[in-house]
């Protein structure tokens, strides 16, 4: 069976299947040694790249859908996503399939919405489903250009995680158990893309109160062995809510 | 023609010119001298309490259809909403229409996006639709019980704007454009329902960068009289990125 024909078949059972007019896309951040990247696949008919996405079964969750379509399209699983804002602007997606029959299922206005996570990549096993060539983690430096408004959807991800980064604690899972200040500053950094200044880092992660100075020492560098630290489980779920007036 | 009547011809309507699946809903609150207080509305028909709402045609953009909605159903204009979650758990609204035919508009299962706005709501005039008995502020200490999940979305709304005061300024258009720092305290703790220590505050203030101190005092008080400020409104502006590391 060709490409079109599978994707005439997918259509009717969508319509069977699916709420029409509502997809969920996600932006998984993918962050390990002072790396930020981001998981993109790459749609065999189109050669398009697009985030990872789909649609919401009738007796489901729009969440657990969101869930299940991350894993469905790209293996990743226990990637803990949050919903950011959707996606509703005329003409987002309907021009995607202009060739097509009018009725085809993803041929219809679509409003999406919008799921991130940010997760160790090393600990997410990625693979491709059936209509995609590939999946994989690219450098947010280094992104190719995103089809429909997913470029609009990842940069509104990326602007609320590095917004998130000046009230919510990040690092747990993402940072070896105990870390030296500087390489919690460094992560901060990647997020942000740009340098931050030493002392005024400190005081401002000394404010939410979510770190554990620990005795120990991290040696083997060339400079004066820096303390370690580590959150505090208690504190960091805290300061989770966001609300330290 | 009958309520009923009225219903099933407006279902018919809907279905010809509105996405199925999808609505918007939105948590307006309103703030005058010291009183937070949130915008609903009374159904004729079912006599319940709601969260302004409705639906988005076939050829408008999601946000403008919020904005449409909510002077369509309250009258207030000029009201600047901002998307805040989608809520699309099963049956949040299927069972409101539980005695008419399964074909009924509104009868089906719908996904909703959430919207909220920060004004003050004495610049707002409200007036109440065809199927609405009311449309009033309640204050936020006594609320009724609302209806579908919207008690769900009042209350993330609520956190939502909350959790803002950590990282983003408020109290243009909600403060005179000259205020004292105890007035502007009590704002803050107005919408987060609690005393807030005063050292504290003022400190935490200071740092967004965003007050002008001016050379004239608020008179007329039983102590010392306090400086005036007003807000900078670049820095203001700057400040609402929330990038302030």
């Amino acid at each position: 069976m060709g490409l079109d024909q599978r994707i005439i078949e997918k259509s009717k059972l969508m319509w069977e299947q699916c709420l029409p007019h509502i997809s969920v896309d996600s932006v998984v951040f993918g962050f390990h040694e002072n790396q930020l990247k981001v998981l993109l696949i790459k749609m065999t008919a189109a050669q398009l790249w697009l985030l990872p996405g789909g649609y919401v079964y009738k007796n489901e969750d729009l969440h657990d859908a969101a869930q299940r379509v991350l894993t469905e399209r790209t293996g990743a699983q226990r990637v803990y996503l949050q919903e950011f804002g959707v996606f509703g602007a005329l003409n987002r997606s309907e021009e995607f399939f202009k060739d097509y029959d009018e009725g085809l299922w993803y041929k219809q206005r679509f409003i999406s919405a919008g799921f991130y996570a940010l997760v160790d990549y090393t600990a997410v096993n990625v693979i491709a489903d059936e209509y995609s060539e590939t999946c994989e983690w690219r450098n947010i430096d280094e992104l190719p250009e995103l089809a429909m408004d997913h470029q609009l959807i990842y940069t509104n991800a990326l602007t609320i995680l590095r917004q998130q980064l000046s009230y919510k604690p990040i690092g747990m899972n993402l940072l070896p158990e105990k870390f030296t200040i500087s390489e919690l500053q460094k992560l901060y950094e990647t997020i942000l893309g740009r340098t931050l200044n030493r002392g005024n880092f400190y005081r401002r992660i000394m404010r939410f109160g979510i770190l554990v100075k620990h005795e120990d020492l991290r040696k083997g560098g060339a400079h004066k062995a820096p303390f370690l630290y580590s959150f505090d489980p208690h504190q960091y779920h805290e300061s989770l809510q966001g609300l330290d007036w």
